[in-house]
C-alpha cells in the first residue's frame, strides 16, 4: 500500500509538472506570438504587395516567390518546392449582369461575378427567361420542359440559425458546385447562383463550379443576395422580365506552379513529419485575405515562433503554402503523392483554412487513442477561450494526406463573419484583425508543440 | 426507499421537462433573433441617420427621440423618459498637433484628439518641451523641478499579454482618467496620452478625463499609438525638440437630457423590475455603434422579440437607454436614485457595453444563492458558443442599482476587437456585424428569459 501511494505520489508530481511545464511554454508562444507577432506584417505583404493570386496567374507565382523568400529569412532548415501542375482559369472582362423588360424597373443592373472554372457567354452574353428553383429535386420536378431555353436561378439561401456557419454553406453549396451541370442536362442555357453568404448586401460570392463530364458546360455566374432577392420580387407576375449576362472567363492550359514548403528539421526523430498548412492560391477578386493568406502566414508564423523561442523540436515541423486549393486541389493531392511515393513518415497534419478569426478550437481525424491523447489537451487551451476539441476536422489541403492514414486537424476560428468575406472583392487585408490573426497561430503552435513533445 | 425513488424520479423527470422546455425556448430565441431579428437595421438608423451622440449635443437629443418612437412602434406597453441634466462638453474646432524643431523630421505633424471634459488650449495653443513618463510613480520622481512648465506625455501601452482586452485597458487608463490632474500637480503645461488602444495605427481614441477640484485643469489630448512611438523615438537625443497642439474644447453650462425607458408589464408580478439597458450618447468623433449603440439596439431587441414570440414576462422587462455614461455617468444615477425615490422592486439589471461583438459570457454580481442560481443556467449556453458565466458582472449604468443591493449582470462579448474601435472615429455601423450582435441579443434575451421564469 505504501509503495502504491509513494507511485501514486511520483505519478501526480510527474503529471503536473508536466502540466505546468506546458502551460508555462503555452503560455511563452502566446507572448511572442501577441507581443513580437510577425502574422499580421506577412499578411499585409502578401495581401496588398502581391494581392488575389489565382493559379496560374502571375501573383500566384509572385506569392510562390515571397513565401519562399520569407521562410528563407526566417532561416529555416530546409526550403524548397514541389512542381505541381495547375489549372489555368481566367475571369477576363468584368461581368455585366442585367434585369431586362422588368414591369416596375425596365433596366436594372445587378452584381456578379462569373463562377471559377465557367465558360464565357462571350461578347454576344446569355439571354433568357429565369425560372427559379431552391434544390436540384424542384429542378428535376421542373424537367427539361420547363427548363429548356431557360436560365436556372438557385436561390436557396444559407440556413441563418444554424450557429456553424460552415454547416450553412455546406447545405447551400451544391448549387454552385452542381447547379450548372444540373441545370445544363435540362437544356438550361446559364445558370445564375444565389451568393454563398450569411449577409444580405451588394457583394457577389464567386467560388468553383465543376462540369460534370457528360454535360455542356453552360455559363454560370453567382449574384448578390440583395439582387437575387430583388430579381426573385421582380419575377412574380412578370411573364416579360428577362435576364442577361455576359462573362468572358475561360479556362486555358495547365501553368506549372508549386506548392512552397519550409521545415525546421527534428532534433530527435527527423523522420517524423508534423505538416501544418494554408492554400497560397486565392480567388482573383479580392486579396485572399482571410481565405487562405490568413492560414499561409500563420504556418509560418507558427515555425518563426519555435525558432524565436529557441524551441528545438524533436520532430521535422513543416509549413506548406498548397497550391490550387480553390479550383483544383492539386496542390494537395501532389503533396500526399510525394509523401507517398518519397516514403515520408507524417505523423500529423494540421490545416487552417476558415479565416484569420478568434480561435475557438480544433478538430481532429484520426484513430481513437490519437482522439483520446488530443482530447486530453483541451484543459490546457481554456485560459485562452479555446473551448472545442471535437472528433473529426482537417481541410482540403490535407484530406489526401488523412486517406493514407495520416491524423488530420483542423484549426477551427470562430465563424459567424467568414461567409460574408468568403470569395468576394472585400476578403482583404482590412478585414483582418491582428490579435485574432496572432491568437489563431499561436494557438495553432501550441498544439503542434504538444504533438512534437508527446507523439500522436 | 420506494418513496424515494419516486420522488428521485419525479424530481428528474420534473427537472429533465424544464431543462427541455427552457433549451426549447432559447432556441426559439435564437431563431427569431438571426432570422427576423431587426436589432442591424435599428443600429443602421441611430449610427447613420443620427451618428455620434455626446451628451448635451443635438444628435443626443436625436436619439433620444428616435430610441422612444422606436419602442412606441414597437407596441410597447409602456414608453416614457427620465429627465436628467447632462455635462455639455464640445470639442469645438478640430485639434492640431505637430512634433517640433526635430533633428530627424523638422516639423512633423501628428494625431490627436482632445480627450472629454478637458479645457482646450484656445487659438494660442500649448507648446513646450516634451517629457515622457510611464507611470504616476515616474511622474513623482520626477517631481516639479523636471516638469514645470513642460507637456508630459503619458506613454505606458496595454499589455498585449492579457487575453481579456479589457484588463489591459484597465491597467493603461489611469493615464487618461487622472493623468492631466497628476501632471498638474507638478506644473506641467499640458498633457499628451497614448491612445488606449491594442493596436498600433494612426487612429486617437479619446475618453474622459476627470480633474480632481484641487488641481488646475491643463489641455489634454490622446496621441495615435504609431505616433506615440514616434514621438518616443524623435525625443531620445533630442533636445531642442518641442511639442505643440491647439485645442478649442470646453465645458458649457448642464443641459437638461433623458433617459429613454420601453417596458413589457409583467402579468403576474408587474412591481418586480428585470432592468436591461445600454448607454444612448457617445463620443462625438464616431458613430458610436460598437460603443454603444449595439447594447442601445440590443436591449430594445429583447423586448421586441419577446413581442414577436408571443412571450409574455411574468416579470416587468424593461428597456433602458441610459444617457452620459461617457462622460459623467449621470443617467445611471438618476436611474438608480428614481428606483429608490419610487420605491421600485429592481430584481436583476443587465448591461451591454463591450460592443456588438461575438457573445462569448455573462458576468453576475450578487449574493451566493443568486449566483449558484445564475451558473446552474450556464449548460443551456453551451451549444451557441457561450462557455463563461463568471462571479463578478455589471456596468457603469447599473453600479448604482448594484450598491442598492440589485444584483448586476454584465453581457460578455469577445473582446479581442473592441480597444481599436473604442472611442474614435472608426466606431461606425460598418465595423459591427450583423450575426454577431444579433447572437448578443438573443444571449442577453434567453438570460432575461430564464431570471423571468424562475427568479433571481
Amino acid at each position: 500500500m505504501k509503495k502504491f501511494m509513494i507511485f501514486l505520489f511520483l505519478g501526480i508530481t510527474t503529471l503536473s509538472y508536466a502540466q505546468t511545464a506546458d502551460e508555462a511554454m503555452i503560455r511563452k508562444i502566446y507572448d511572442e506570438a501577441l507581443e513580437k507577432g510577425e502574422s499580421y506584417e506577412m499578411l499585409r505583404q502578401l495581401t496588398k504587395n502581391i494581392g488575389g493570386r489565382l493559379s496560374g496567374s502571375p501573383e500566384a507565382a509572385a506569392a510562390v516567390e515571397w513565401s519562399r523568400q520569407t521562410m528563407i529569412d526566417y532561416g529555416f532548415d530546409n526550403v524548397f518546392l514541389q512542381e505541381v501542375m495547375v489549372p489555368h482559369w481566367v475571369r477576363g472582362k468584368k461581368e455585366i449582369a442585367r434585369i431586362v423588360n422588368s414591369k416596375k424597373l425596365g433596366t436594372q443592373s445587378v452584381n456578379v461575378v462569373a463562377l471559377g472554372n465557367s465558360v464565357g457567354t462571350g461578347p454576344k452574353g446569355a439571354v433568357g427567361k429565369i425560372i427559379e428553383v431552391q434544390d436540384f429535386q424542384e429542378l428535376a420536378s421542373l424537367g427539361r420542359e420547363k427548363i429548356e431555353g431557360k436560365i436556372v436561378f438557385f436561390n436557396r439561401p444559407l440556413d441563418a440559425k444554424l450557429m456553424d456557419t460552415f454547416r450553412a454553406y455546406g447545405g447551400a453549396s451544391n448549387q454552385r458546385g452542381s447547379g450548372p451541370s444540373e441545370a445544363s442536362k435540362y437544356g438550361a442555357i446559364g445558370v445564375v447562383v444565389r451568393s454563398l453568404s450569411s449577409f444580405l448586401d451588394d457583394v457577389p460570392h464567386t467560388g468553383s463550379t465543376n462540369y460534370q463530364p457528360n454535360t455542356t458546360p453552360i455559363p454560370a455566374v453567382a449574384i448578390s443576395t440583395n439582387d437575387a432577392d430583388l430579381l426573385s420580387g421582380l419575377m412574380k407576375d412578370d411573364e416579360n422580365l428577362d435576364f442577361y449576362f455576359e462573362t468572358h472567363s475561360e479556362m486555358l492550359a495547365d501553368v506549372l506552379s508549386y506548392n512552397v514548403v519550409g521545415e525546421i528539421t527534428g532534433s530527435e526523430f527527423p523522420d517524423e513529419i508534423i505538416v501544418v498548412g494554408g492554400h497560397l492560391d486565392s480567388w482573383d477578386i479580392g486579396e485572399g485575405a482571410h481565405d487562405d493568406g490568413a492560414g499561409c502566414v500563420q504556418s509560418i508564423e507558427i515555425l518563426r515562433i519555435m525558432k524565436a523561442m529557441g524551441y528545438k523540436p524533436k520532430r521535422t515541423i513543416r509549413a506548406v503554402m498548397f497550391m490550387n486549393e480553390e479550383n483544383g486541389l492539386r496542390g494537395g493531392r501532389k503533396y500526399a503523392d510525394l509523401a507517398k511515393s518519397n516514403n515520408e513518415k507524417h505523423i500529423a497534419a494540421m490545416e487552417s483554412d476558415r479565416g484569420g478569426f478568434l480561435p475557438i478550437g480544433f478538430g481532429m481525424s484520426g484513430t481513437k487513442a490519437q482522439l483520446e491523447k488530443f482530447m486530453d489537451w483541451k484543459s490546457l487551451f481554456a485560459p485562452f477561450g479555446i473551448y472545442q476539441f471535437k472528433n473529426g476536422g482537417g481541410g482540403g489541403d490535407i484530406r489526401a494526406l488523412g486517406t493514407q492514414g495520416v491524423p488530420t486537424i483542423g484549426f477551427i476560428p470562430d465563424s459567424q463573419r467568414y461567409f460574408k468575406y468568403h470569395h468576394t472583392g472585400i476578403d482583404t487585408f482590412e478585414q483582418v484583425n491582428q490579435r485574432e490573426l496572432e491568437m489563431g497561430a499561436a494557438a495553432m503552435a501550441a498544439v503542434i508543440y504538444l504533438i512534437d513533445k508527446y507523439g500522436l
